[in-house]
């Protein structure tokens, strides 16, 4: 059975070449990039090379960008090492309501330790709005983060507009990057963000490797004390083969994005059209067109998500159900549930997202599969009326 | 020029067999652990079995085991944590002088958000006195935490000793013991210890993996909040490769110990016994006996570390002056300092660090080479009157 992974939101397929380039810190180069002697020259030189790499690809430069084990560290990061440095200025932040689990967490630690956190809602589109953020924006508000793009539904928010309505008002900015920065273009000056989170395995990189992005000058305190490692902003001996593989993914995403967002672009809307004419009553969720191109995420009145999961599986295509950090067993999306979704619907859901090794093939098959998976799951469902 | 890598404190070299366990989870198996369809069963059962290979390394039940990206991560999360966690308690922890920097500055931290921090001072053998952190601990005392050999002067802790006194007068004892497990044996349960630091670079597993063993029923709050990974405790995708490595690494130190033991104790005395015959006025610092086996750390009066450093390594001979995460410009080892050397003598040291790949040819060479540079250096410095 052929198998199409329709599941690049919770980690794409690791670049032969990006593989390749880390290999040799594995074994030669293996030594340590704070040992003074030899063994720790050629890592050291990498681990800088890989930082210009992905601060070309964000508009940053090399010294404003931080390397980390994840995303949801990068985000940590962010909230609580600028919260915690800033507090003399006040100790209140806002988020957006649809935030990736490791911001409304962190938030939410904040909340215990003391500070106020703001929670700024969304449209059913799952848009942000800058008024709204400018709204809840105090004189003693710090930080502000609301993420680039949904890692469930797709919606690239407005966030030059966002960070822009931030700043008049005296706060910091962050913004969770990791669907977009390398995936669209970001630029971190044209969004006039502060702070950027990006990860390496969003785009054909290894896992272990995340970055923050701090603008030059902005208060913060490191999360992981110790050595001087990251110029004392993030201590540990610093995982080598996976930042080498951060820059290396980094480098072939700017090199190829056009190319790449043309194609996926092309075989999303085939694939959102496609199963919009095939299947009856089903939502497509979040804006249509502000929306990153490997997305199609659905909602299929009365069929449960998992089930339509598992039919999916049995014919060797792998889609998800939500964010892959999330407690499925437990509830719903608060995504879904902030768009507006019922719990029915929101449990209803399909994500399909789509990577660079999609074809024309893998969308047909899925058009050709699930139609007939919805019908027979509908047909055994207590919820179907159709 | 054959290369002689004594700097095993700084970082191991990956053993092949290892990087071929984790090559599979770059490429074929390389989905989430997360999701639910088949690309995350085999990642996902590969996590825990690398679990169940590093529990048995130390004694503890796989669930008592919480991977994250670096030893310095998981000192930072036992102690921000567990404080944390346990404020209600009191608010007051214990160090000792000589723990890595990322224990004593997230001690540091802790302290600027308003815990007391007590340091209890070691003897001129690097060793903790039980009685005087008994004496340290308090009813408002939530956590002690004392390394279980340090990484600088190589000298065993009494951590049974230790453990045993502070659980007497009812805290939490952390164990760093990124120096010693894998190395030696170590066993949570014999030891006493609530929490373990361990990470996979110090025997011959890759970068980007580390744990942190906590007891279970210990009360601790997450340092990167977000997804529910590691059963809610760590969030952020899984460095899978990187993990099973470490799993792979632990398997096969438990299996070799003995052997690695006794071929690197019998080198590192050779060494040792060596450098103090044909060189005078040099001091090997901290205890001769319980020490671990790679270590060799000296002071050579009156001349440079860095400049012994500079000619070994021309020689082709890797040493360090002391911790890989220290900032070497700016001051003396806080280690040596703890121990009673004068700056002089603290700046002029060098640590070797033996690991499995050394030979008698390698130890020989350091002692053919190391007389002549010292003489030298000697016959230039101004501190000289030997």
């Amino acid at each position: 059975m052929t198998e199409t992974y329709m599941d690049n939101a919770a980690g794409t397929r690791l670049l032969p070449e990006v593989l390749e380039a880390m290999l040799p810190y594995f074994t030669r180069d293996f030594g340590n990039p704070s040992s003074i002697h030899t063994c720790g020259t050629v890592p050291r030189g990498a681990v800088e090379k890989a930082r210009e790499q992905v601060a070309s690809l964000i508009g940053a430069a090399p010294q404003e960008i931080y390397f980390t084990s994840c995303g949801s560290e990068s985000n940590n990061q962010a909230l609580k090492g600028v919260a915690w440095a800033n507090e003399k200025k006040g100790r209140h932040i806002v988020v957006s309501a649809i935030e990736h689990q490791s911001v409304l967490y962190a938030a939410r630690s904040l909340a215990r330790m003391g500070w106020e956190v703001t929670m700024v809602e969304v449209d059913g589109g799952g848009f942000v709005d800058p008024d709204a953020v400018a709204s809840a924006v105090r004189n003693d508000t710090v930080l502000v983060s609301v993420m680039h793009a949904s890692n469930e539904i797709g919606t690239i928010e407005p966030i030059r507009e966002i960070a822009a309505r931030v700043k008049e008002k005296g706060a910091l900015f962050h913004t969770d990057a990791v669907q977009t920065a390398g995936t669209i273009p970001v630029d971190v000056n044209a969004l006039g963000s502060d702070l950027l989170t990006l990860a390496a395995n969003a785009f054909y990189g290894p896992k272990g490797a995340a970055a923050l992005y701090i603008r030059k000058g902005v208060r913060i305190h490191s999360l992981i004390d110790g050595g001087i490692q990251e110029r004392g902003r993030r201590a540990g001996t610093e995982n080598v083969p996976a930042i080498v593989g951060m820059g290396k993914a980094a480098e072939i995403a700017a090199r190829d994005m056009q190319g790449r967002i043309a194609d996926i672009s092309r075989l999303r809307d085939k694939l959102m059209h496609g199963l919009e004419a095939s299947i009856p009553k089903i939502v497509v969720n979040g804006d249509r067109v502000r929306r990153i191109q490997g997305n199609v995420h659905i909602s299929v009145e009365a069929v449960e998500g998992e089930s339509m999961l598992f039919s999916l599986a049995a014919n060797g295509i792998y889609a998800a159900s939500g964010s892959s950090c999330a407690d499925k067993a437990l509830k719903s999306s608060h995504v879904l549930t902030a768009i507006g979704l019922d719990h029915a619907l929101a449990n209803s859901s399909v994500l399909f997202s789509l990577g660079i090794d999609i074809t024309e093939t893998d969308v047909n098959k899925v058009l050709e599969v699930l139609p007939p998976i919805v019908a027979k799951l509908r047909s055994m469902s207590p919820l179907w009326d159709g």
